[in-house]
């Protein structure tokens, strides 16, 4: 029988999603499992996205431009990047499937296999699936949960930085910490990339996720960055569409969205179903996102004081995307995670989080750190971090 | 200013797109162009389908698993493959961003960068760019236009093979000759895979556009080969619902399904409303398929007719899909094909068809062929070939 390929082999499975099967069979036996451990939200799509699908008249589906539709490029650009400060023209921006297919298009443009990569650690571990998938060396600049993952003085990027060096990669907000990124932050990580003569990939899908009143500064607006800076961005991520996979790349740089349209072209189109939807979403009201900021906050605010309260435990407070990344008194996070899966139920109920150690390049950093994603409604959140909370205190791997 | 890699410069662009530039300009003049050049049928989508997606209820679109909805792929299997004789189960399948992702995971799955994979030339051009994107080496068996491009003696595939051989890609009916293999003949292949221990890939999205009353013949029915074979498939093609993106590859080989999981896992899910048009697809009636063969048999019969009417002009008559190869009479069919959309109008009216070089890796051949997609009515087809015809008969680089 024939062999699969040893790349194949080796390709990372979903560290997220390794815990499963594990979570299939507690539910197979009964038990009912809230789950923290993946970022997809109960919030409602917006009624305008979902009506242009339902009301559609198209009687054939049939490709578009492997750039997308035209109409929904220019609305891109009018309806909403141009409206917050960003300016895009639709020459600048390829639709993709989704934020995912945004990443492997930036990285397989910035870097060669073989070529380095930075980002800063815990990053979000498909980064290191899609460097794995193009050999790319992923290099991580350490950042501390104590002071809320901020970004690290730049001489630990300068301390990475070899001819190799093709890229840095950072997501603001961040996915999964929740770190939003200050304007001076981003300045100087543009700045370094211009030193270096190197692309700043910025992915900022959960944009429109932040919870400050300080606003959003991305990476498209620093000066004299236009050439180095590749956008990353998500419809689907931003209007509560995960599953409609439409997102895009931007960027000013002409020869990268040229070759992003030699990609687009071997994959021949992006979803037409999930393109009538961002056309829709695009008139989505500002009341929407006031409404879903709110009741992020009130989910924030909720459990990281739930987590801050038990004894050991530690969480910054993240400012921005929907996840947080808390320290818990175990040896071993992803150990935990099985026996509260496995073993621990109150009531017949329990708690799913995601181990974070696979979001560290670092041997043995985040093996006490999970990744909380705090999508179910504050009632819920409350009953799922008191089954946490009473987990922790009955393990018997607790350290202190 | 950063440079991009040397692998997006070096990207294939794709070769059937690369005239659009050309007919984008015609079309800005006033000129009308007849569209030959693209599969892009104009045949109206099942209503079945399109009813599902506008009469769906869900108020929030969110990720599904990774390999698509459990009761989309019991249904792929139940509603389709298994009444047409494939015995496939679940969890031998797994949906994919159309064709496209499946023919590149199949492709990852099966080779190492610099690994060998066969196919027959000529053969769908982005077989080659997923080759160029995974650091894999295409080489081509020669097939004849004057037999219909059929299967040569193994004796010529034995001929490619080396221990860097990993697999034989085959399209079936094929794009762009439209020629449908025998029973035997992939039976032939499928000894050859087994006695080499090496994947037989088989790309059969034209399935049901078959023009014989012999059955097609799926490399998933070769005795013997349940661990070999990979099945390429497409819904989106399948129901004239290009845009959706929507296919599948299975295998009887769990090995290649955990590591397509992998893949699928790292870009989270596939369409949800391409998925729900292909649950609604999976109705389509018989009468749906009948009435579309009818049609494209009117179509073909027309155009190859029409064509091997024309003084130096060959073509085989396909018994699949909805392309044709054929010889022309000039120097370079490139250079013909720009002529047609820069200079050659007949009442403001010209065609475009692909030149068929880039469908072949052996140099210099394929020089003089062209692609002609026959996805238009048999009205507008008429006089899309007058015009060829006629462009043909004026052209100064005709060599007979």
């Amino acid at each position: 029988m024939a062999n699969i390929s040893s790349r194949a082999v080796r390709m990372p499975a979903s560290a997220i999603r390794k815990l499963v099967p594990l979570s299939d069979a507690a539910k197979a036996s009964g038990v009912k499992v809230y789950h923290l451990n993946v970022g997809a939200p109960d919030i409602k799509s917006p009624a305008c996205a979902l009506d242009a699908v339902r009301s559609n008249s198209m009687d054939h589906i049939s490709y578009t431009n492997s750039a997308g539709l035209i109409e929904l490029r220019r609305d891109m650009c009018a309806k909403y990047y141009n409206k917050i400060g960003i300016d895009l023209q639709p020459k600048d921006l390829l639709m993709t499937v989704a934020g995912s297919e945004a990443v492997d298009m930036a990285l397989r443009i910035t870097c060669d296999s073989g070529d380095e990569l930075i980002v800063m650690e815990p990053y979000y571990t498909n980064y290191n699936t899609f460097c794995f998938m193009n050999g790319i060396t992923l290099k991580a600049v350490p950042t501390d949960i104590r002071d809320g993952f901020k970004v690290p003085p730049m001489s630990e990027f300068e301390k990475l930085v070899t001819p190799r060096t093709k890229a840095i990669l950072i997501s603001n907000p961040g996915n999964p910490t929740g770190t939003l990124y200050t304007k001076e932050e981003v300045l100087a990580l543009g700045e370094l990339c211009l030193r270096h003569d190197i692309f700043l990939i910025s992915d900022e899908v959960y944009r429109e996720f932040c919870y400050t009143d300080q606003p959003h500064f991305s990476a498209m607006n620093i000066p004299g960055a236009e050439r180095n800076v590749i956008l990353v961005d998500s419809v689907s991520k931003r209007y509560n569409l995960c599953g409609c996979r439409l997102g895009c790349i931007a960027s000013k740089n002409e020869e990268v969205m040229a070759a992003a349209m030699k990609y687009a072209q071997a994959r021949l189109c992006p979803p037409v179903y999930g393109q009538v939807a961002a056309l829709g979403a695009l008139d989505t009201p500002a009341e929407y996102f006031d409404a879903v900021k709110e009741e992020y906050i009130r989910r924030r605010d909720f459990t990281v004081k739930a987590l801050n309260e038990m004894p050991g435990v530690f969480s910054p407070l993240p400012m921005g995307a929907f996840y947080t990344i808390a320290e818990i008194p175990v040896d071993d996070a992803e150990a935990f995670c099985r026996w509260m899966l496995t073993e621990f139920r109150i009531d017949g109920e329990t708690t799913m989080v995601t181990p974070a150690a696979s979001f560290y390049k670092t041997p043995g950093k985040g093996i006490n750190h999970v990744r909380i994603a705090y999508v179910l409604e504050v009632e819920e959140l409350k009953k799922a971090m008191n089954i946490f909370a009473k987990g922790l205190e009955a393990y018997p791997g607790r350290t202190v």
